[in-house]
């Protein structure tokens, strides 16, 4: 029997084409230090769009830009009436971030459609190639910004949020030629999409040790961001002896040692801890500090670990905060349940796996992606590429352009299983 | 025999005199939250120059300003060469500070030249009282100014520096109607001055917890701050496992923990560790820190044990990074080794504690004052009073007046004695 997709496969993924397209799309916002600056709304993000529409053109597709500053490539099947098969990611970048992050998903799936259309292959259902817009949050606070606009999740409150420069996201969506009148209008559901499906970097070591060039994503990890703050009394650093101090710094430090063994006393688990920034009044080094304050972003695959993990947490700071004479105070500032990926769309990557002679070994991502957000409309399933040492949003990110053509050869499979379905 | 002090102190020293020059002198400055701000080199400092002016001229004290900004009073002795025995403190704040901090060492110093004067009892020596510019650092950088000014430490450098404002201290000194190019004129030394005395509140808690209104400081605690920093690697919050990480928080967070284990272990020593300041590179709350800096300000009253904890805390530091695969690095902003006071004077103040019928406790001063600076250039002891809860540079900040007049008496007892050597 003629395997059509391992045709399309030995035949039509160029590992040296989807290698180009990554390194030509790293020129537009090229940094001094070999990174890449590519925010959201933005000039290099125009450029940046205007190249992938010419590649997905290419690739036989229609190109739009939706209300929301997404790119959307579309390339109609056989049944107009039938829902999309969306394969995507963002093409948007940190602040000298890397080259992988990101654009892999969306070059990987103009390289599939491009496949598709070279060998003339026919599919039932339409497919789109979407780059989603600020997926980063590296402009404007949050991120994810285009798959929650299409999954209907934006509030107005959004748009009134200003970057560095004090643009205000409306702003910046107008200039860049949204409408954001017109933004309900580029909303999307379960009715005109039937799955989404996405590739990216892994973002993290597993993969390069397990020597795998490509993995199954079954868990996009929950995400709980604290921020806790200790009060003691401030003090003459000369002074009070250390038996009768309320410092709040010490305080804190007891508290991370704690949360980073509580986080990390199973190496088996995949739960992690983070303490990103702190802040510490009055601020002098010879002044007892009266208050510190610290974020904690804590992620998990299992909700009821971290629920749990949270409640360990307060003990540690009742605890330390009684024994010190200190008072404690946690603020949620986001809480985000861990997502799984559809199993039919799972099992369907494994099964295209296989037929590369690969058993797809499986990881939790411990990053957010649009993948988690389209979860809340649609079938979603997401693949991991192997990067190197787990380095990313850093011009030292690296993926080899083989594993991605790899992924990309177990995806396009799935994909025309999909959208022949 | 009749007791030419016990008399001075029965009819003299008045408490409700020193509570309202307190009152008054805290008038100048006082903040909305009942606090004092009165930063050197200010109209606020002229102000309370004028005020002081005036009450030492009360006592019969030649009054004038010298080069650095420091406040003199000067009662003659009947030798128009002999040295003379100083008395002081100083008049500057912290901002939003207490009432007392400073204050009470000039105002003392006025109410025993007073007494003195009320009296008409003669004297050898003459007495000055002063008060020190600048001693809380609290508007240009460093502190001690005024002491450190007469005791020939000042350089040019020190000129230079800038307040928030960006006015420089010279140009400060010069709207003050100070010469920079004189201040050499006002350097003093050993053979003009014959010993230096200050009361201070304690600004600690002994002598509370003592129920004792007046204590002897044999050692000013020598102090060394330190800039530690920890460099690991910076990750994705999400996606590097636990064992994996360099984190640079955790790390500084673990030295914490030790550092005050090394500073606290036995409480009956003075050693105290205090980091005040805390910064954290790249400072986002999904960014595992790639880098911390804190500072660490030790003190001790002995230099013996403050370089073994150095010792200590840098094996703290070294065992920590190669655990967690960072770096560290230690540098030195200050280092002030102890200052005793001079023998001799103690055990007059002792001797004069007698007389009143009072052991005087013995204390270790755990902060700097201008009195360490005056032990380079002559005799030098220190009466601290007791203060309420061992609170200071606080608007909470507060000494009783009888307490004071305790103090106040001792020391007039020892003035008496040594002005008439």
């Amino acid at each position: 029997m003629f395997d059509k997709e391992k045709h399309i496969h030995n035949k039509r993924i160029h590992a040296e084409r989807l290698s180009l397209r990554i390194e030509q799309l790293a020129m537009i916002g090229k940094t001094d230090r070999n990174g890449v600056t590519r925010l959201p709304l933005t000039e290099e993000d125009d450029k940046a769009q205007q190249l992938v529409g010419e590649w997905m053109k290419q690739a036989g597709m229609k190109v739009r830009r939706d209300d929301f500053g997404n790119l959307i490539g579309r390339r109609e099947g056989s049944d107009p009436d039938a829902t999309a098969i969306m394969i995507g990611s963002h093409i948007d970048s940190v602040p000298n971030g890397g080259k992988f992050d990101g654009t892999v998903g969306v070059i990987s799936g103009i390289e599939i459609v491009q496949a598709i259309h070279d060998a003339n292959v026919s599919h039932k259902h339409p497919i789109e190639v979407i780059a989603f817009s600020d997926e980063e949050g590296a402009r404007f606070s949050d991120g994810l910004f285009g798959s929650r606009g299409i999954c209907g999740y934006l509030t107005d409150k959004e748009l009134a949020v200003i970057d560095v420069e004090g643009i205000s996201r409306k702003e910046a969506m107008e200039q860049f030629g949204l409408s954001t009148e017109k933004m309900a209008n580029s909303v999307r559901n379960a009715t005109d999409v039937r799955a989404y499906l996405e590739i990216h970097i892994e973002q993290g070591p597993y993969l390069q040790a397990m020597n795998q060039p490509v993995g199954l994503v079954t868990c996009i990890a929950g995400s709980y961001v604290l921020r806790i703050t200790l009060r003691g009394e401030a003090g003459h650093a000369g002074t009070v002896p250390m038996p009768m101090r309320r410092d709040s710094m010490m305080g804190a430090a007891e508290a991370m040692v704690a949360i980073e063994k509580l986080c990390g006393h199973d190496a088996k688990l995949p739960t992690v801890g983070t303490v990103g920034t702190l802040e510490i009044f009055p601020g002098a080094s010879n002044v007892i500090p009266s208050e510190v304050s610290f974020t904690l972003d804590i992620r998990d695959s299992d909700d009821e670990r971290l629920h749990k993990l949270i409640t360990d947490v307060e003990v540690v700071l009742a605890d330390i905060s009684l024994r010190r004479g200190l008072e404690y105070h946690i603020e949620q500032l986001l809480s985000e349940s861990p997502v799984e990926p559809s199993h039919k769309l799972m099992e369907q990557l494994r099964s295209s796996a296989d037929k590369h002679g690969m058993i797809l070994p499986e990881l939790i991502s411990g990053a957010g992606h649009d993948a988690m957000i389209m979860a809340s409309i649609t079938e979603m399933a997401m693949l991991f590429v192997r990067c190197k040492d787990g380095i990313s949003h850093n011009p030292k990110e690296w993926a080899d352009a083989e594993d991605i053509a790899i992924g990309v050869s177990i995806l396009c499979d799935t994909v025309l299983k999909l959208s022949n379905e």
